[in-house]
């Protein structure tokens, strides 16, 4: 059962999954974390073409975790997954990142729900999906933190436009996840992220963005005593599409 | 000396170096040809470590080669690379990209100089890093063509601007090499994109791009019998910094 349950594949970071300072970048990190999961379940058949066949696809609600540190270009990591809980509709999922030292770097969980991709909208968790996992359905699923919702507009808060370009878009024809977090991350500019180390991460998605639209994706910054805490929200014509919450020590 | 100046490494395609169409992104193939340059040197201990310790760097001044088809996510492919020749100014490299099946996808070349990465200028390559492959100096270099340069502008002529983001910059702090290839084939528009196949290659880099900058990234369409030739400028404040000629056919 753990075995079914839990999942763990090795990866070699090359240069171009870096920023400036040599670490993974945070996109990268989410992107690794979905190809696990989708290692994962193409493991146990349930996988990316099984999903497909069932008219639908797994959606990322939210994620919140810590991280001790991003690992560096030329490193090589055990990425690993498994569900920590589900019900009808909803999954909770675990991750984690280690070092090859053995030290745990990351430590996160996503809650993930099924989306009906022909009427857009979530639906029951087909049961030939979650059957091979053998775990047996939570009444009371883990609450993953999400970012706190904060006023806005404010004078303090600052903003960048993005428009949306074609290598955003993923095969399932809209902008893909990870590309929200540098979104989110550009407009604190390089001086605050090369010389900040993110620790904790709340995100929250709460509608798609698409082909051919502009958002903006505006921080607060609120210095709480050792650690800096950034609040994002991007917007997009149709409202708040995501919202994060992010935590900073200095590097 | 074949096995020294031959280095194939295999690489499996994950869903994020793809684009909506489930082809690895023509960034992404660049991405991948620098890094088995890198580990081909690496290989002869003549990698980035090797070539810092000299205070220089390499940079790319031009590629040229056709593309049969760009590899598709989920599939195994084989990344070559040897340098066809050399003089105490430049390296030719040759790259290529073979599937599964042995059938070659990519076969380009591309033309390399030395740069002291402190004077900001092309000097003479350090012979310790190149000694190791074992050739002899050539008296005439092989012609990598370069893109044909239109007079600019012209009514025909369309642009999209790009700001420079944080994560566009690698860790020799301008933006990569990789990035120039999403700015200049997004313009172009997902009706084309998903519509044409990339066959042909000719691209120029004249200046770097660096933190803070912002560049309009233009090009014309003359369609030329069966194919569509697209030409391309990437331009800043300083003028050209990069320009492409591109061949298409339907896909």
């Amino acid at each position: 059962m753990t075995i079914l349950n839990q999942f763990e594949m090795q990866h070699a970071i090359p240069y171009y999954e870096c920023d400036a300072s040599g670490h993974l970048t945070v996109a990268m990190l989410f992107r690794l974390l979905i190809l696990a999961s989708e290692q994962h379940s193409d493991a146990l058949k349930v996988g990316p073409a099984a999903v497909k066949a069932y008219g639908g696809g797994w959606v990322i609600i939210n994620y919140a975790g810590e991280l001790t540190a991003l690992p560096r270009e030329g490193t090589t990591i055990t990425i690993g997954t498994q569900i920590a809980a589900y019900n009808r509709f909803f999954v909770v999922r675990d991750f984690w990142v280690r070092a090859a030292t053995g030290e745990e770097l990351v430590r996160l969980q996503g809650l993930f729900a099924f989306m009906d991709l022909t009427k857009r909208k979530m639906v029951t968790i087909p049961s030939a999906l979650i059957a091979p996992y053998q775990l047996t359905e939570s009444r009371r699923l883990p609450k993953v933190p999400r970012p706190l919702t904060l006023e806005q507009p404010d004078p303090a808060w600052q903003g960048q436009a993005y428009r949306v370009r074609f290598f955003d878009i993923d095969l399932n024809n809209h902008v893909n996840n990870a590309v929200y977090f540098d979104w989110l991350l550009d407009p604190l500019g390089s001086e605050f992220l090369l010389h900040h180390l993110l620790v904790h991460v709340k995100m929250k998605y709460d509608h798609e963005v698409r082909a051919g639209e502009q958002v903006t994706s505006r921080f607060v910054t609120t210095p709480a005593s050792d650690r800096v805490v950034t609040h994002h929200q991007i917007c997009n014509s149709a409202g708040l599409a995501a919202e994060a919450e992010f935590e900073w020590v200095p590097a």
